[in-house]
C-alpha cells in the first residue's frame, strides 16, 4: 500500500514508528473510510463534507482509538478499530463545523471554514450530514455498545458546547468548572476514542477512557495556552481569539489572580487591536506556566494511572502521544 | 395502559381505530422512548430537547413504520418497530430545529421555537443532540441495515434543505426540480420510515418505500398550499411564510404561469405587509386547485402500486393515512 506513508500526519510518525507496522495501514484505511463517509457522492454538500474533512488535524482521535486496541493478533486490521477511529473523527469534524457556524469564525487551522465559503445553512448541513455518517459509521458494526458510547459523548459535546457559551464573558468563572467545560468539550470524546479502541482490543475500557479524558483535558489546556502566546503561523489563527469570543480560559482566569489590572479589566471591552496586548498581560503574570503545569499534572496522573500492560510498544506508543500532547507537539 | 388512548392524537384515531389493538400500546412506547431519548437527564439542553419533542407533530412517520410492519404475530411489540418509529420521529425534530435556526424562525406548529427561547447556540447543539439520539436509538437493534437506512434519509434532507436555499427567491424553478426537493425534505424520511417498518414485518421495503415516498411527496404539497390558504389558527404561522422567506412552492409556481401580474413579481420585494394579498392572487388563478390535483394523482398512483396485501387491516389504515393527507387532516 505505497499511499499509506503518506497518510501519516508527521508529527504522528514518531509515534507509529515505535507503535509498530500494523498502525500506519489502519491509518490509511481510516483515512479513505473518512473521506468516503463524508461525501458518498451525491453533489453539493458531499464537496463541501470532503473539503472539510480532508482539511482535518492530525487525526489524534482515532490514533487514540488505535493504539489502545492494540496491535492486531493475527495481521489482519480490526474492522472495530477502523469504524471507531472514522465515527469519532466524523464527531469531532462535525463538532468544529457547527461550533464555525455558532462563532462565524472565518478560519481553521489557518483554512477558510465551511461556514465562511459556502454560509450558514451549507455548513449546518454538512455538520449533520457528517454526524449522521459518523454514527451510520459505527452501527455499521451491529454491536450496540459503540453507538452508545458515541452517543454519550455527543451529548458531552453539546453540554460542554452550551457551558462554554453559558460561560462566555464570564470572568468569574471557578477552575473547576472551566475543566469541566474542558472535560466536556475535548475529555469526552478523546475518552470515547479510547474506550472504542478498549472495546475492539478487549482491554480495559474504563481505564483507557480515564486515561484518554485526562489526556484530553490537557490538551485543551494547551490549546488555550496557543491562544493567547500564538504564533498565528502556528495555530492558523489570530491569537486572543478566544478573548474575543468571551471564552474565559485558564490562562486569562489565573492571570487575573495575580494582576488587579487584568482582574478590573471587563472582557465585554477588548476588541481585536487590543486582544495581542491582553495576551502579553496574561503572559507576563506567568499564567501560561501555571497552566502548562495543571496540564502536565493531569498528563503524568493519567499515565501513572494506565494499567500495566503486557503490550510494552502500545505502552511505549501511548507515553510518546502523552508527551506530545505534553510538548504542544499534538 | 390507562395511558395510551392519551397519546394518540385525535386525527390518528380513525386510523388507529381501523389498524387494531396493537396500535395505540405501540405508539405509547414510541412516545415515552421519543422523550427518554430525547432527555437522558443531564441538564440544560435535555430541558429544551425534551420540550421540543413533546411539541412535537402527529407521530405520522412512527404510525407509516407501525403500519407497514404489521401486527405482531405474537402479541408482543416489536423492538424494531419501536425502534424505526423513535428515530425517525427524532430525526424529523432535529432537522425542524436546525431548519428554524436557520430561517431565524419564531414560531412552530403555533409555539415558539427552540431557537426563539434559548437561541441559535442552544437550538444547533439540541439538533445535533436528537440526531444523535435516532442514531443510537436505532443502532441498539444491534442490525446495521436500518442505521444505514436512516443515515441514507439523512442525506437526502441535507440535500433537499440545500436545495431549497439554493434555489431561494428563484421563480424560474421548474415543477421537475420543486418535486425533487419535496422528494428530498419530506419523501426521503417518509420512505425510511416505511422501510424500517418493512425490514421490521418483513414486509417488501421498496414496494413501501416507494409508496411512502409518493405520500410525503404529497404531504409537502398539501403543506405548501396550506402555506398559501391558511388559516393560521390550523397552521401555527402566517399565511404567506415560505414567499417571506424565499421558498417557491408550486402553488406560486403555477400561479405564475396563469397570470402575468404575478410573473411580473419580483418574490424578493414581497413583505409582511404584502404576503397575504400575493396568497390571495395565487389562489384566485386557481393555482392551488392544480396543485391538489398533482397530490392527489401521486397519492393515488402509489396507493395503486402497493402490493396486494393479505393483512386486510393495514391495507385499510395505509389507504386512510393516505385519505388523510389527500384531505388535509394529517
Amino acid at each position: 500500500m505505497p499511499a499509506t506513508r503518506h497518510e501519516v500526519p508527521a508529527v504522528l510518525r514518531p509515534i507509529v514508528e515505535v507503535a509498530g507496522p500494523g498502525v500506519p495501514p489502519l491509518l490509511a484505511l481510516i483515512e479513505a473510510r473518512l473521506r468516503r463517509a463524508a461525501a458518498p457522492g451525491d453533489g453539493p454538500v458531499d464537496e463541501v463534507a470532503e473539503r472539510t474533512v480532508a482539511a482535518g488535524g492530525k487525526r489524534l482521535r482515532p490514533l487514540l482509538a488505535i493504539l489502545v486496541a492494540g496491535a492486531p493478533v493475527d495481521g489482519a486490521p480490526r474492522d472495530a478499530v477502523v469504524r471507531a477511529g472514522v465515527a469519532v473523527e466524523l464527531i469531532h469534524t462535525a463538532t468544529l463545523v457547527h461550533d464555525d457556524v455558532l462563532d462565524a469564525a472565518p478560519l481553521r487551522r489557518g483554512r477558510p471554514t465551511a461556514f465562511h465559503t459556502h454560509g450558514r445553512a451549507a455548513a449546518t448541513v454538512v455538520g449533520d450530514r457528517l454526524l449522521a455518517a459518523a454514527f451510520a459509521e459505527i452501527a455499521r458494526g451491529g454491536d450496540p455498545e459503540p453507538a452508545a458510547v458515541l452517543a454519550e459523548a455527543s451529548r458531552a459535546l453539546a453540554r460542554g458546547e452550551l457551558l462554554q457559551r453559558a460561560d462566555a464573558w464570564r470572568a468569574d468563572v471557578d477552575e473547576a468548572r472551566y475543566l469541566e467545560r474542558c472535560r466536556l468539550k475535548t475529555g469526552a470524546l478523546f475518552a470515547a476514542a479510547a474506550r472504542l479502541g478498549a472495546l475492539a482490543g478487549d482491554r480495559d475500557p474504563d481505564a483507557y477512557a480515564r486515561f484518554a479524558e485526562a489526556l484530553g483535558v490537557a490538551f485543551q489546556l494547551f490549546d488555550d495556552v496557543l491562544d493567547v502566546v500564538g504564533p498565528p503561523e502556528v495555530t492558523g489563527k489570530a491569537r486572543g481569539t478566544d478573548l474575543l469570543d468571551g471564552t474565559m480560559t485558564l490562562p486569562f482566569l489565573l492571570a487575573r489572580a495575580e494582576s488587579a489590572e487584568l482582574a478590573a479589566l471587563d472582557p465585554t471591552t477588548i476588541g481585536p487591536a487590543d486582544a495581542e496586548g491582553v495576551c502579553d498581560r496574561i503572559a507576563a503574570t506567568g499564567a501560561i506556566a501555571a497552566t502548562e503545569d495543571r496540564a502536565r499534572e493531569l498528563v503524568a496522573a493519567a499515565l501513572a494511572a494506565l494499567p500495566a500492560d503486557d503490550d510494552v510498544r502500545r505502552a511505549d506508543a501511548l507515553a510518546l502521544v502523552a508527551r506530545g500532547v505534553v510538548d504542544r507537539r499534538l
